[in-house]
């Protein structure tokens, strides 16, 4: 835990979102599955409000992002959020953009790995928060679709015009976000878009062994991977070796630097402690 | 049409170019076959004057990039152009390099989808604008061949060091700049220089169905999309989430987003209007 | 050879790096096999220093980097870096670790291409190093391994966190840089790491024919491509298409250009000076 945490309480309970912990690391699970876990005005705050949470307590080392039942996420929920919509003044239609923005950016910016365990199809808001997290594990059965388009909004929400041409390039990311088709599992694998393939019905279990070893290693380390490779993205490169200079000379003074070199001395493996 | 329009008469014919326009498609082909389509200073100049007509006027939801004969496009005739720019002075040179440029930036950033349709060469300067299109369809004899270095220039011409990275990859970009090798279209899809590739002969109709597709779809959420894309290479993460909110909230004031929800409830496909 | 060397004298004798000249071509072959080519504190200080000489000597046109005996390079070697970096202070930490991004600075920056010869491994500032080349050459042994996490540091060292997610992809970057992970040569090929796969053994031989290829061509046209490509990562498209522009008009008025036309007028292949 963080010794920086001040007056605000802990949320006791996520009301839209399942959200367990153990032993370092955090499964958030979407779990409206007879909606195909449709986002809600509920669960898009949640999230912001969870990874914040979890950024300023430092209290996980990984966390997992799952969606119950026949899929991941079939994006924002057409009655509670489309239809909802047409009731908000143009304050708030940015508030509402700017919060889906702001979960993207706490994936982006919190200091742990994200791993999204992909099956069935993600998408619209569900194929952009994949789309943000460090690591997509997904089975054959997943299914990306950036259908903004085919609601007449604009492909670029919530960064995915910012993210996936950095990802798959700008000739894919243009036809997918465009289009709005579906990207299947094996032109996801084949043109970069997941992390790895798994066998049906396994990238739940994947993503948990992922999320095991991320958070049994050394911790600071992988955070400050994640924190240089979204940095570097808004960087050029004299800057970026610099960054990378002085992030290395600070890890070199700290305590799994030491554990590696010594356990490397003595022939055996590292018990890595996270800093 | 734009209600922006000012003085400005509209060119009644464009001398180095063939321009069809039919219901929201513009459908522009280089049309000297005899010459594998080699581009010249007029045909440059129409190109540049021709994307800030169509793009002031408002007046086209999606254009097609064609080539007549036996390829797309052989790039800068060697006579007309190459032979040409001994006769310049400094500023001259500049003058032609700036023109050239300008036609790929205005590919880039006129408020409509841009689709290279592409079979046989696209060399140097055509190589360049197939680039800069939103999508290429290519059928299997297309090739590209970056050749600039072949005849002693710079392999970043008209912004190919800038957009090939980003569609590519530096490593794959580092060596067609370089070298200037000829890429099949195989290999072009292998490494996402390609956005389709059609049966033999059939990339010019492919484009015009997805060209149909587009302008009959919901034009300014494309249209949007593509800005969107063109912009945020060139920002960092939080001001693309900023504007993708912006943008999204303008878009849910728009007609297209409105008439997906009526739509969607009264089970029956949307009537878009683009706007 | 440069008219701007001043009085500070060549370095006659590389202690650390074996170098070697040919007619415009540099090779520069990490000499440790007994030790997989481990780089020393030594090792890299003449890499930096080596580029800096030839880039205002201006007296090579291609180098190749290379590795003896059984792999390319093991990294930092793990008793002369890694247990000396116990013994050194903060502001001695810093000054390795900005070393290091020296050394790919220097590649990226440099005024001819580079193309790293890859056979077995390329681990940690091996990878690096290869990753900074403009040419990745690699035989089926090759492999690269981020492998900086498995030491307890950041998979952000010398520009790593910068330059791989240009190469291959936020995704495929994140998941190399994270764990640490070998990739092996045909994974390499398919997600853009290496520019050509050779046969078994034939690596050293191809890096060394493109190397001719490029020193015997238009090189100042190859430098500028180089110089635009490592610069337009860093800019926004209207400045690239400007700096293109300016670029272009410049070597408009070499020697190389008028080459090309005169040749290509007589129907002769062109005599490159490289000017």
């Amino acid at each position: 835990m963080s010794p920086f945490t001040g007056s605000a309480a802990r949320t006791t309970r996520w009301e839209h979102l399942r959200v367990e912990h153990a032993d370092g690391v955090a499964t958030v699970t979407l779990s409206r599955p007879e909606k195909l876990n449709a986002l809600t005005f509920g669960a898009y705050a949640d999230l912001r409000d969870l990874l914040a949470e979890l950024s300023r307590e430092r209290s996980v080392r990984a966390l997992v992002l799952a969606g119950e039942g026949r899929g991941f996420c079939s994006g924002g929920d057409v009655d509670e959020i489309i239809g909802a919509t047409f009731g908000l003044d143009t304050a708030q239609l940015l508030d509402f953009n700017r919060m889906t923005g702001q979960v993207v950016r706490a994936v982006r910016e919190c200091p742990f790995p994200v791993i999204a365990a992909l099956h069935g199809v993600a998408a619209g808001a569900g194929a952009v928060l994949a789309l943000a997290a460090d690591f997509r594990i997904a089975d054959p059965t997943a299914r990306f679709a950036f259908l903004f388009t085919r609601v007449g909004l604009s492909g670029g929400d919530m960064g995915a015009a910012y993210l996936l041409p950095r990802v798959v390039g700008l000739g894919h990311a243009t036809r997918l976000l465009m289009l709005g088709d579906a990207v299947h599992a094996l032109e996801a694998e084949r043109i970069g878009l997941i992390s790895e393939l798994t066998e049906a019905g396994r990238a739940d279990e994947a993503a948990q062994a992922l999320a095991r070893r991320l958070a049994d290693g050394p911790a600071l380390a992988y955070a400050q991977t994640k924190a240089l490779l979204t940095a570097e993205l808004d960087m050029p490169l004299a800057a970026a070796v610099e960054l990378d200079a002085a992030t290395q000379a600070l890890l070199m003074n700290g305590e799994d630097y030491a554990e590696f070199h010594a356990a490397f001395t003595e022939k055996r493996p590292p018990k890595w402690r996270g800093r």
